[in-house]
């Protein structure tokens, strides 16, 4: 089989610059959702049809095989002009094929397979050959919804938009979800036929529908499993549904694969994450990009993970941030801790309440648990970092590494000017300012005289 | 038309001081959701029935115009005794006047428009004067609420309360709003002949609906778009679930105005809020009181805005807060930082990681951050605080005022003792202690000699 | 009343090596609730059937009374066998056994009261001794529930499981719901009868109701009032549906009370926890354990409160994390703070943004508002912390203390190095490293000498 997503559109509803389909869900564009949809199924080519913003499109799709795109000269031609445009992906095809909108990322790759299944059953069991198969739903309020008329033996006659509709039309619950198996053939003859809508000047598909009836093809409706499958999204508060459906499929999934995940209407997790089993998510926590979380992890409220690598067992307290960084065993991060630009944390160390670490390299069970900037730097194993230190990377022209070796003491409010090292074992007293390579051992210390000045200070306070 | 507001009750399964209608909603008032929807409406004149706490329920009103108010002595007299509160308001009215309850804020003037011309098509059609309309909805689970009695006609008989429905009266599920349109001569004819309720001995304005169905006047009911709009706030947790749909509201304007607004359930935006369009506001993001965002802003997850102005393009990185300030355009705030007291943020500055900005003025293109904190202070373009910067503004007594030149490079922990002023170019050597003005282009340092001990170090720590 | 709690299971589809019941709901195992819904009825015994890791299961009901343990060898055994298992429990008892799952956590205890004042009704109203009371919903879709099969009279035939239903059976929308009063002589006489299932080689207490239907004993079924009471936990994604019905129901209950809470969805508040009334919760807080927060306490935007007392008045600002401590009336916490390890901050202090508290005494009146670290610190009354000081409790092998009197002044980026003291009315400068005690009223002050290099900063910087 082969499939068409129709993805010329603007979607002036959505009020922006940018094409519908290239708004996201999870941050990914809505388009990337009904492309997997249709990977799932194992498609022998796949064709989109672009128009606005056709290169952006293109640009996401880089790397595909097997892909074609078709560009609609008018993005507001219509569907059938979209069709007729990609004219070439289809005209010889003698198989059905699957049209989609780009706009419909709720679509399931089940739903489409029953109704494939769908068109071999009737083959097969009423002999008869569907020349087009809708799939569909019922909505309890369809207002909005292009409607499907159907005659006494369950064969569509037609679909009526809202605004076409009499009266007697607008009762019908039954609504077009804008997805379509069509036997190329027959859609073949008639979409050449289709005329203009006289209010908007467009050629729809839906009218192709209209003729294959008239002209005595058999054309079915076939019922989406699920309401929101025929959702589509045509302005941002559809988009912002549309994102929680697909959200919460993702957090059941991830769920029944055996990790505990709390409050889920608060918890972000997109599609590409891994998490390994029985990882603990709080509420509010967001994982995002490709992120991998190994056994057990626990990631505590409202921490963000971002393309980042979380080792067994390791711990995120509530409110921090890890970007783009390599988290090992057992380590702890938190909480309001932010790790960023590709830093490596140890095995068992520790970065604690307001602790930034900027590409670093923390060895194992260091600690920084407290007020501290660690930006640029090397840190050996179980070297301690106290509260307040700052490593100044940066002289107000260039950027310069610290290398501090194993088993070091930097003591609280110091201050470590790169570039330097500090060797094993080496002791930074604390509120010393260190511009010197400290060897192996040493003890370094820069500390004013202390002058005490009896009575002086209730002086000044009262 | 003229519209009467029954504010007077206490609400006392709400267990508290305050007066119910003086809850609020996304920070305002209960009452301001009414009064908003009647101001929608275009009355001639609103008028407010007070009682407990009437000072404070005027007080949100303050500054109005053509709004009255009367003082229903006991609180507890009934809705019909605070309609007779309020008889100067409407004794000599001729048409038809509005009565709705303080503690309905989910009604929408939409619905009150639809009421209106629900009337004016029933005397023209039916050539009927109808003396009252009540606003109704049909529940699942109509248990507690007021149930409409009617006629074969359709016509209401009257409103019975629970307690005192039969069985059979038990079943209808079509129950009373709390919002009618009296026409003010009928109402007049019977308002003084209701009798207080044997069980409680209040005055019951549902009372005047039986008794002008009994005198043979024509009441009817019109039923809600929406089940919500009939919803009262009688407790805490009905009061939480009204916050709900009233922030949803707002959402969804937002959105189809072309905001972007992820997992909406954990987004809060005040009503006066201005989002200038393309906005992007991640989950768990609160936009509180007379905040306006220019086009393009993106506020990070859990990040806090308040009655503050973001221009175009300005960035909040998660889990900030700004209060009371002004941020410019492409300036960068956060993640961890904190914006308060009547501060300026200049162009694409940026103010990071455990950063906090009180009352000071930074201009373009400044960085401060990691762990600062700037109070009182006016910083120049170009200049950059170091991390670990504190800038003291208290001596124990009295705070004073810093002032930072352009291009100024502050070392990491650095102490700026106020009052102080440092030029243009000036260069503070990192961990100083900052106590005289430092002229353009001067370098200063304080920094006590820097001592190493061999082996020293290693002693300590083994 | 008997009542008997069956927890052997293991839970395969939680994919856990912890059994079912010992997995989490608000931080309390799922049998806890079904524990707690059975002491509220006042039963005479309570016994549990464990089985998968029974050690763990039997260490939570640690201290409770007339609680027996019985022990199912076979954890697959089934329902059946696991009643078997604790024949001595019931076996001579002449009275309804309540029988009830261990993954059962959203059955009301009401509900069970309602079942027992019917089975009454039927004996007095009836005549008829009921043999068994099934406790069940209808759901609108019931794939993969136990249907309850009846007959004309309403009387319980059978239940069927999903997988051996007939076509009319899956029909059924009435299900088990796993909840049973049994007269236990009756029961008696069917147990040992009951015979392995083919599929699983389990005995199911299911064939136990079928065989009572067959030998002439009468069997009903009992509506539950919410649908959500039925609800198993079969899997973590049902855990965390079962977790959110819990959540609000306690939420629901405390709004209720008179406390004020925002965005119920986000917000998470443990079942142990008291607020006393007024006290405001804004969204995507967390509290946790043994708390209780006094009368007017506000709770600001996702900020954490585990096992900790605040006082009357206190205010945590957002994003703050108090930890094991005791806050007193009217003290402010945060934004961005954290109190943690059996601190305790006095009446009316400060404690600010980005500033850590560790297992220290706060007096009343202090002031720490912003970037300090506070650490095995006793501090008195009225006195101030300056920004970015810390007290270095750790000198890289042992943890002192630091007792600070009243009305200092600790000057900015100090460092105060345990273990010290620092008298009453003493003055600390900015930028001081204090390791000695400092008297009663004295100023102490260590800085190094500024010097100021002429258009040196320029240069460097240029």
């Amino acid at each position: 089989m082969r499939a068409l997503i129709l993805a010329a559109g603007l979607g002036s509803r959505f009020r922006s610059e940018k094409a519908k389909v290239l708004h996201t869900i999870m941050n990914k564009p809505v388009i990337w959702y009904v492309y997997q949809t249709i990977k799932e199924l194992n498609m022998q080519d796949i064709a989109i049809v672009v128009g606005h913003q056709a290169e952006e499109v293109r640009k996401i799709f880089e790397g595909e095989e097997n892909l074609f795109f078709f560009y609609q000269k008018n993005p507001k031609g219509g569907t059938a002009d979209a069709l007729i445009s990609a004219i070439d992906f289809w005209r010889d095809y003698q198989d059905y094929i699957l049209v989609i909108n780009g706009d419909a990322p709720l679509v399931k790759s089940q739903t489409i397979k029953n109704m494939q299944r769908y068109i071999h059953l009737v083959e097969e069991y009423e002999n008869i050959k569907l020349s087009a198969l809708i799939l569909s739903s019922f909505l309890p309020d369809p207002t909005g919804y292009g409607r499907v008329v159907k005659d006494n033996q369950g064969n569509v006659i037609k679909i009526v938009e809202e605004k076409d509709a009499s009266f007697e039309e607008k009762q019908i619950k039954e609504i077009n979800g804008g997805v379509y198996l069509f036997y190329s053939p027959h859609l073949l003859s008639v979409i050449f036929s289709v005329k203009p809508s006289p209010a908007s000047g467009e050629l729809y598909l839906t009218e192709a529908i209209n003729l294959m009836s008239q002209r005595g093809y058999i054309v079915r409706s076939f019922m989406a499993e699920e309401q929101a499958e025929v959702m589509g999204v045509n302005n941002r508060w559809e988009l912002a549904i549309a994102e929680n459906v697909i959200r919460l499929r993702i957090l059941e999934r991830l769920a029944k694969d055996g990790n505990t995940i709390h409050q889920p209407e608060t918890v972000w997790i997109e599609p590409d994450v891994i998490l390994e089993g029985n990882v603990e998510i709080e509420p509010g926590v967001a994982i995002m990009g490709n992120s991998r979380l190994g056994k057990g992890v626990r990631v505590g409220r409202g921490s963000i993970i971002q393309n980042s690598i979380l080792e067994e067992g390791v711990v995120v307290e509530p409110y921090s941030i890890v970007r783009d960084s390599y988290v090992k065993s057992k380590a702890v991060v938190g909480p309001f801790a932010h790790i960023r630009n590709q830093s490596v944390i140890g095995e068992e160390s520790h970065m604690g309440n307001f602790v930034e670490v900027k590409a670093s390299h923390i060895g194992k069970r260091v600690n920084a648990k407290h007020l501290a900037y660690i930006g640029d730097a090397n840190i050996g194993d179980r070297t301690n970092v106290g509260a307040g230190v700052v490593f100044a990377n940066y002289d107000g022209k260039r950027k310069y590494q610290s290398y501090v070796g194993e088993n070091v003491f930097i003591g609280s409010n110091s201050l470590i000017i790169a570039p330097i090292q500090l060797g094993n074992y080496s002791y930074i007293a604390g509120g010393s300012v260190i511009n010197e390579n400290i060897e192996e051992g040493a003890l370094a210390i820069s500390r004013a005289k202390l002058r005490i000045l009896k009575d002086k200070g209730k002086e000044k306070l009262t």
